[in-house]
């Protein structure tokens, strides 16, 4: 069950201004779901996006960054799961690409401005038709006030719906900021399964919003993993409709530039962290932290050197403070030269090893009382400098090996 | 279960001149169970090793290393399970060195002669004075027709013993090669909690003995995982005793150094994939072989970045042909400039995918005849080059999380 996590109600999802939502059961997989949203922008909205960097990026990816390379102004995104549309080949291309052109012919504009994203099975035809079929009832469903299904109808193994809203205040104006997320396996940085979608009605250039979502996303999405599998298909897309009154934001280094990237940023943590609080079959929330290191790059290997490792996950599944698992992916996480007799390494607010071995004054039972807990933080102190990293992660049960044996039945 | 892997019988594992083995039961953690071997080698016997790379090594390792580098004729070797050793601080290299001084004066040589080994949990302090207790029993019993009790001796999670023996003409002698090896979690490349020893009566010079291991290593023990974590312990010993009565081996080029190499190879890749057939919980054997790399590293990282995905063990373990995980994998693996359209993928005989998507031949009935096998061959062919890589695994069970959920109780 997902961990301290539940879903939003429709009333904690803001609408945003320049943005409908419409959903539409189109039977792509299973039934008796809604599985098609489409995202409605009005004129004059911005939008960035970062996409996964796996090399066998789905159809959809490929076209989303076509369409963005392309200037136009994105009028639409078009979402399905159940089908993923990777490994798909140039067919998978051709269908991507006509999901476009009908979305586009039904809200009168090109089919350049529109951006799909696909999520669910890899290596399987895309139903075209089916989609093209769900369309009309999307564009029949858009209204403002739709956040909440919209956060339902991407959902694949989530368990629950994952949406967040915030107000902030801009340039004497009040904004609002809404996103939706889904994804809970095949989560590992640099983008996995995980499709987020942040919506604000700020005003805001270009340059500011592209270089705003590259600093939400290092400090959100690519600090997550469930398994470390990096998805065909993840995408992140920040919208910015530009209604909300405020002088549009240029300068980065502005107040209403700061105010609006920490607002998005503690969206789009909040929407990353409820993907790990939802992994598959998770029962812990786990932060690891790494802190001391000489760059950045060397806390993020530790971290996930100990956030992907299967053995600390079934460890802290069982809430058995075997510790020397930890210590053990330290050692292998690739850093030179390190100096393990330095480490300090902390569960929760117990220290637990240093000088290369157990602290002294570490007990079993201390740990055990940690562990037992349903939200853990593991604190590693490196000792070399001031750099440090923080990664978010779920443990690994039963109900993983189940959830992904069972995925396609 | 492991995967067609059977303990081999006292008979199978030929005795090799020059080496004793005693076992003892020390009660280090488990009752009723042998837990202490001692290796005796015949004056003029020599030793090499190859070591776990994780920087977090155990303190035997450290003491290992430091008593090969010091080029004293080695006497004996000390194994001890139910403790790693490993993350004990100094207080672990102390006893380390402890038990070789009372291995030393039991068998009347210098401590630096002797090399420790220990596996089980790390983090805990090494139950010193029952190693001490245990090791006279090891000495009494000492004999050269002891391989198999040696094989038990070292198990931890291993669920059958694992040892096999060849023989080989080298200069007109006979001379044989008898192996033993433990390990089933915390496999991964670059040495992971895994044990092994190799023996030969074979007359074969330090340098050339050195290359052998070097040589056997990178085509077995380095091309297996279960879980991707590399432990603090892992060693492998090479002994080469002389008895055998061949005129010693020095020539690299030779033919006698190429059976010998080709027979001691043979040995350890065989004990390697018995350590995957017995990965933890495993219920099906495969090899992942890349083809047409241009390199072997990149063939490597495509191998493991498939066999260490959860979500791919887990597939198979659910003999479900989710074959989009394996592209994915393809394309996480993090070779640049990968070109997937001319990647072909093949499930045993059956080709699965090419061009970017799906094979138009495949059908899922082919794929799902495959995956029902115990043992699976996954072959990519990648299209830019002559270099290939194999690396054995196994799947990812139910029993994987319960072995390691519950392990330490």
């Amino acid at each position: 069950m997902p961990v301290n996590l539940q879903a939003p109600s429709a009333g904690d999802l803001r609408a945003v201004r320049g943005v409908k939502l419409g959903v539409a059961e189109a039977h792509i997989r299973k039934a008796d779901r809604k599985d098609l949203l489409v995202m409605q922008l009005a004129p004059g909205s911005r939008v960035a996006g970062v996409f996964t960097q796996n090399r066998f990026c789905a159809a959809p990816v490929t076209v989303c960054r076509e369409h963005l390379a392309a200037k136009r102004e994105i009028r639409a995104l078009v979402v399905n799961t159940g089908n993923a549309n990777a490994g798909t080949g140039e067919e998978g291309m051709r269908r991507a690409r006509e999901t476009c052109e009908k979305a586009a012919a039904l809200l009168g504009c090109d089919a350049q401005q529109i951006l799909p994203f696909s999520t669910g099975v890899i290596m399987e035809p895309l139903p075209l038709e089916r989609i093209v079929a769900g369309l009309p009832m999307c564009v029949g469903d858009l209204r403002e006030d739709n956040w909440l299904n919209a956060a339902r109808a991407i959902m694949t193994t989530d368990i629950v719906a994952k949406g967040v809203s915030r107000v902030a205040q801009i340039g004497g104006k009040t904004v609002t900021i809404t996103g939706i997320a889904k994804g809970s396996g095949m989560i590992h940085p640099n983008m996995a399964t995980m499709l987020g979608y942040v919506a604000t009605d700020a005003a805001i250039g270009q340059a500011a919003l592209e270089a705003m979502i590259r600093h939400a996303v290092n400090r959100s999405f690519n600090c997550i993993t469930v398994d470390g599998d990096t998805s065909t298909n993840d995408s992140l897309i920040l919208i910015a409709t530009g209604q909300a009154g405020n002088a549009e934001i240029a300068d980065e280094k502005s107040a209403d530039y700061a105010a609006l990237r920490d607002a998005v940023t503690e969206v789009a943590t909040l929407l990353a962290q409820a993907i790990a609080r939802d992994g598959e079959g998770a029962t812990k929330f786990m932060t690891i932290n790494v802190q001391g290191g000489r760059d950045e790059a060397e806390c993020r290997k530790i971290a996930y050197a100990i956030a992907h490792s299967p053995l600390i996950k079934t460890a802290f599944f069982a809430s058995d403070p075997n510790l020397g698992r930890i210590l053990a992916a330290i050692g292998y996480a690739g850093v030179a030269d390190l100096d393990v007799n330095r480490i300090k390494l902390h569960l929760g607010d117990v220290l637990v090893a240093e000088n290369g071995g157990r602290a002294a004054s570490y007990q079993e039972s201390d740990g055990q009382r940690v562990m037992k807990e349903a939200e853990i933080t593991v604190r590693v102190e490196l000792g070399r400098g001031a750099a440090q990293a923080t990664v978010w992660t779920c443990d690994f049960s039963y109900d993983y090996v189940k959830i992904n044996a069972d995925y396609r039945t």
